[in-house]
């Protein structure tokens, strides 16, 4: 019998409870063993509750519980995650974690106290909710150079996305539309400003480049600045537009962003949308391997905790591998980064196609049935400086998005 | 230091080599041990090549070897890999294999040998090429109970429809050019008549289960009578036309089969074109999950086994769980599975729109401007034997391919 405790008992943390009970069959069919929640922690009571009597208020007793081997943390947040996944690992306590903030902050640390100690810290629901990405990285493309890897990583801006497209509607009242619906945040600063999705890509940089890639050395675009007219735009083109997540080399120097792009069908993440995420990976050897599902919700993430926990319970004492060191991989700016990109001007005397697409090299003018009044430019190959030093010069400039090709 | 033997130096086992020794330094760091090649079985000389001097005739060499801990069975084919694999296994050699055959026809007797010898019989190379998908299911999905696996899991015929989609050809033609373009036996029948990859949601679906579904058990269709004016009436609909094998459950009762269908473009697996392959599993709490990649080739292949190779380093004396065992699990036939069908007729006074209409339950007729002389219907949903006997009362029809929906 394995005995857990869940830290938590929100969206994430009842899910996990449900799933241990819903599937305890099936799980006590593969472990050869069963998997008990004995705690719950929480601040609150929850009266009526099915696992009323499971809710305790003082870590100290699950801490102090040696029947206890695993520890859910689906609190979210640093802390006081950090400290409670810090004081279980200390002891010998596994911790699987959905939690990617305190992945992101803290995360090589966490791994190398819980070698230290012969038990494991487990984060597969940190990024891509249910969808099997961490351990992919981890044990099975570990032969392999990765040399890139994008995706989609947060599933309330792909379905805003998906909406405006869609429905031609405007991003305002598609995150209203979402807020309702409960796919969106009250605050939903996060997620559409490209936070989340670049916690998540710092977390796979790392383990890309098994040493930590920090957050802040990712750059951030959000969607909030994409219009309905982009998407036509876009469309005229045969392209859509996604939150992409990515990091690569550019000439040997490697980067990580989170911004919007355009991408064209050929791109296997054309095709995800709404809540769904998809992560493309690069090797050296086996080319892109994509990873396809549920980015986020109670049950697939719930899912992907109790995956890792069912891992711990079968590697007892025993480390699993997970190459991500603390120090730091240097990460360089996107400056320097190459691509074209979709410019869209107001047309005025001082703006006129023919010098938009001389200053910026076009290879492509584009004029919209429905509206004459201004045009875009597919620019020549630049870096981001090149453009960014040209933009200057332009006061008409209506919006900008990269293409990724 | 792990020294590893590779039996048979054809297409993958080459590969094999070409990947250990390129990505040498990469596999060091993770495993914190160097892998070496010790020995080459092959029946051949190969002057000149850089491995020359590894090459042995006598498999007795190797399996002496107290120094050769893993074997990657890169052989092909159900003897003598079955032979030498199980040998390797009882003196506690790790075997890993891309042998999807002898995985297919011998698999759950080799694992169960492994584990009575602490080692492991490990197969992720045999279905989907360099995709993870075995260990997703044996070590991610732990939680769930799979409710259907659907695969595009023929990277041959998917290029050969990806082509005449796309460019009007006709079979022949385009199976031509693939023999040429060498992603075509010179023999296509395992390919084209859908055995390859029955034998891949055979080990799937036994995964799925944990008890053995026999190759036997799958009902197979190929794609040998797909023309391209079933591609104009697919499109017409907005469908798009994929040789998938699945395996579920229809009311209860497991079935699985490989077929042509029509599918639309709210399924993740209509984008997966030309020789990519895509993996669909649905599991009760997490919903879809989609894994895609290049589903055969030298090196993605290779890196699929040398993953392996890695994972048996890793658990040196330990067997790594995998829930098959050979007990066998009981299918039952495709005839009482629901679903809607695209009937071709040829148009007659006998076979007129009307009464195939009526006969057929029909919610759709559809008559191509092309083509006048004949037309389809979408049937009602009804089964596989229903539509058989509606199908025997009439004289004209053309065609017929399952909707999946």
């Amino acid at each position: 019998m394995v005995k857990v405790a869940v830290l938590g008992y929100g969206t994430v943390g009842s899910g996990v409870v449900e799933v241990l009970q819903k599937n305890q069959d099936a799980i006590t069919e593969k472990l050869n063993e069963t998997i008990e929640v004995k705690y719950i922690l929480d601040l609150r009571e929850f009266p009526g509750d099915p696992n009323e009597s499971l809710v305790v208020h003082d870590y100290s007793i699950i801490l102090e519980d040696t029947e206890v081997s695993i520890i859910c943390e689906t609190m979210g947040g640093v802390e006081p995650a950090y400290t409670f996944s810090k004081k279980a690992l200390l002891t010998g306590k596994s911790v699987c974690t959905s939690n990617k903030e305190l992945v992101a902050a803290h995360g090589p640390e966490l791994i190398r106290i819980a070698k230290e100690n012969h038990c494991n810290y487990m984060f597969e629901a940190s990024v891509g909710g249910g969808i099997p990405i961490i351990r992919p990285l981890n044990s099975s493309l570990t032969p392999e150079k990765i040399e890139g890897i994008t995706g989609i990583l947060n599933g309330t801006t792909n379905f805003i996305l998906t909406k405006m497209r869609d429905e031609e509607a405007d991003f305002a009242d598609v995150l209203k539309e979402a807020q309702e619906m409960g796919f969106a945040e009250k605050n939903p600063e996060a997620d559409v400003e490209g936070h989340d999705a670049g916690r998540k890509i710092a977390i796979l940089s790392s383990l890309m480049y098994g040493e930590t890639v920090k957050y802040d050395a990712v750059s951030t675009e959000g969607i909030t600045k994409i219009s309905p007219i982009d998407f036509e735009y876009a469309s005229s083109l045969g392209y859509t537009i996604k939150l992409l997540a990515m990091s690569k080399e550019n000439n040997g120097a490697p980067f990580a962003m989170v911004a919007p792009f355009l991408i064209n069908k050929s791109n296997p993440l054309f095709a995800v949308d709404g809540v769904f995420n998809g992560i493309l990976v690069k090797g050296n050897m086996l080319g892109n391997t994509m990873y396809y599902g549920a980015g986020a919700g109670k049950l697939p993430t719930a899912s992907a905790v109790v995956g890792d926990v069912i891992d711990c319970a079968r590697h007892k004492n025993v480390s699993i591998s997970c190459n991500w060191k603390e120090s730091e991989k240097q990460m360089h700016s996107i400056e320097e980064v190459s691509r074209r990109f979709l410019v869209r001007f107001k047309a005025t005397s001082e703006t006129t196609q023919p010098q938009m697409k001389e200053l910026f090299d076009a290879s492509k003018v584009i004029v919209l049935e429905a509206s004459k009044s201004e045009f875009a430019v597919i620019t020549g190959v630049m870096t981001e400086a090149e453009y960014k030093r040209k933009a200057e010069k332009v006061l008409d400039i209506l919006g900008m998005i990269r293409i990724e090709e």
